[in-house]
């Protein structure tokens, strides 16, 4: 069944508003969810939003914050989220950082006391109107094992940069830096079917292709998948994601990050406050007159557009394709949910007496 | 045969000296290609003075550079390197970002204009003292293949982060975005032994284990290596640090970032001045007070440490703990030079008049 992006967008406002958020904020989390949707990330998207709502109902996401900025610095501060939906924290740190930009040329907010925050891309891409760059990182529920470990001790830690252009579209990088993302992981489960070596280990640390490994005590593994092939860099890089987000901001790291699932308590023992988030924004001009830097990444984007493919390929795609060629079928077709993901939609219009025509 | 550090730090000033340095730069340099040689990381060390030289006497390294930086915003900058050592240009540009940091919290500085700058974690180690956290990338010359691409269009292109602690040793990571960083290849050619799947392809695109593949018109991969390990993930990271460095700065970028050897000539239509980097210092107590950041980065540490580990390891590492304890021998012990080496340093000696006692 596919859904006009205007319906899912309305219904997952209400169901916000239905249970405490305002009007505001529940269209600023609509409008995060809904971007995942259509840019074709369906783990992202409203497939999450009754696991919001299990979080309201046991009193671990805030419908009501009262977020609170500290201005450190000129191109740093701290915002606390008290408790907020990271879907309506990041883009208010998000726009901080860019204002910081204005002022003194970059601006850097790191975010405590949130929730999980949607796709990374949605807030980068906020910067891009402003001819800055966009960097974006959030730490997460663990689920991946370091290089040599057997604990799962760092979430898929994703990594967003997006960066403004000219004629050519702007390059917009998302990336979780494990070798595959959760969702994709999901995907092979309600599949049957086996995952490559590289993506997941047991809950002895031993690689294997069961796609269920993860649920009975195994791990995902970082970008690399082994020493060999370079996993101590995905776990810098998802280490990285996780202390600036975590450690600077005052919030969980490492393990303490909370679940994002409701049926998992928190450690009893925090380190710090819900979970953390990075912002970044860089302004181009703060480097180089914006229209040559513009018209020399349209022509970084052209050159590595043209190259030679290897067989089997017909092009060599610049970060945020194909999210943007899905976007562009989205917003024509509509967005297509699965069953589950239906059933869970009608649940909540139940709940809180909502109209979900499927 | 082993050297010690000071011996090695003194010829190496001193062929630079004798080849037009200032005494300050050569001392400068010297600092930074030995730190290469203490860390472990031979193929960025003195192995490298030779090639210097041969760019200088071609004159595409300037040994009395004006370099110029361009306060664009309170928080960012250029630097133009007059084309010099990327050695010198490199701290120079760090120092820079560190005063910017002091100032209003960060600092970045964009380089054009340079030349191979040594291992990128020199750079960012130099903000630790300043209770900043260092970022630092490089391009260079080409050698990578995107993702579905069978031409080279990016370098081996690394990203330094450096994390300040309290007790615990520094958080130092130093990573090429590619699989296998080309010094790792070079030991295989040496030893004429096969590359792990996933380190290269050859000329038509195809992955290849033969350590030449890439002299014979092939490619390194990034990290990831394959497109369902991740490697468009490699591609994103070597991407974002020539943006970064060359676009950002008016450097070159891409397939015209100049070779490091002097027997290939640049692209005679270049699309910026000489090599690019990018250099970044944050100051942790723009974001929580230092002490507690520090702190924290301890209690990090020390939980990623005693994690249990998989069978044949008996410990996780911390980004960093390698280079360190290889530091800590080879300051004791000296430094191994490989025969090739001690006879291009003898060969420099002669040519410059010089004491090298092997």
């Amino acid at each position: 069944m596919k859904y006009s992006y205007d319906q899912l967008h309305k219904f997952t406002q209400s169901v916000l508003q239905a249970i405490g958020c305002s009007i505001q904020d529940a269209k600023q989390a609509a409008d995060v969810l809904l971007s995942a949707d259509l840019r074709g990330v369906d783990s992202h998207g409203v497939a999450r939003l009754a696991g919001y709502i299990r979080l309201f109902e046991k009193g671990r996401i805030n419908p009501t914050p009262e977020m609170k900025i500290d201005h450190r610095t000129r191109s740093t501060g701290v915002l606390d989220g008290d408790g907020a939906l990271g879907l309506v924290a990041g883009p208010a740190a998000m726009k901080i950082a860019i204002e910081k930009a204005k002022d003194v040329g970059s601006g850097w907010v790191s975010v405590r006391n949130s929730n999980h925050y949607g796709i990374a891309g949605y807030h980068t891409m906020l910067a891009l109107e402003e001819d800055c760059i966009g960097i974006s990182m959030t730490n997460a529920s663990p689920l991946v094992a370091p290089t040599f470990s057997r604990e799962r001790l760092l979430g898929t830690n994703p990594i967003s940069v997006a960066i403004p252009t000219n004629e050519e579209p702007p390059y917009v990088a998302d990336m979780a830096t494990t070798t595959a993302a959760n969702g994709k992981l999901e995907i092979l489960q309600r599949k049957k079917q086996q995952a490559p070596e590289g993506w997941i280990q047991d809950k002895n640390g031993v690689v294997t292709t069961d796609p269920d490994g993860v649920k009975s005590g195994g791990a995902l593994l970082p970008l690399g998948g082994d020493r060999e092939h370079g996993s101590h860099k995905g776990y810098i890089l998802g280490s990285i994601a996780d202390i600036f987000s975590g450690v600077l901001s005052g919030a969980n790291y490492g393990p303490w990050v909370p679940p994002f699932v409701a049926f998992l308590e928190p450690d009893p023992n925090p380190v710090g406050e819900g979970i953390g988030h990075f912002f970044g924004a860089l302004r181009v001009d703060g480097f180089r007159p914006a229209d040559d830097f513009k018209n020399h990444m349209d022509n970084w984007i052209k050159r590595f557009r043209a190259s030679k493919t290897i067989k089997g390929h017909d092009k060599v795609l610049i970060p945020g394709d194909p999210e943007r060629e899905m976007e562009e079928i989205r917003k024509k077709d509509g967005i297509p949910l699965l069953a589950p993901v239906v059933n869970d939609l009608k649940g909540l219009a139940k709940k809180f007496k909502l109209d979900f025509k499927a």
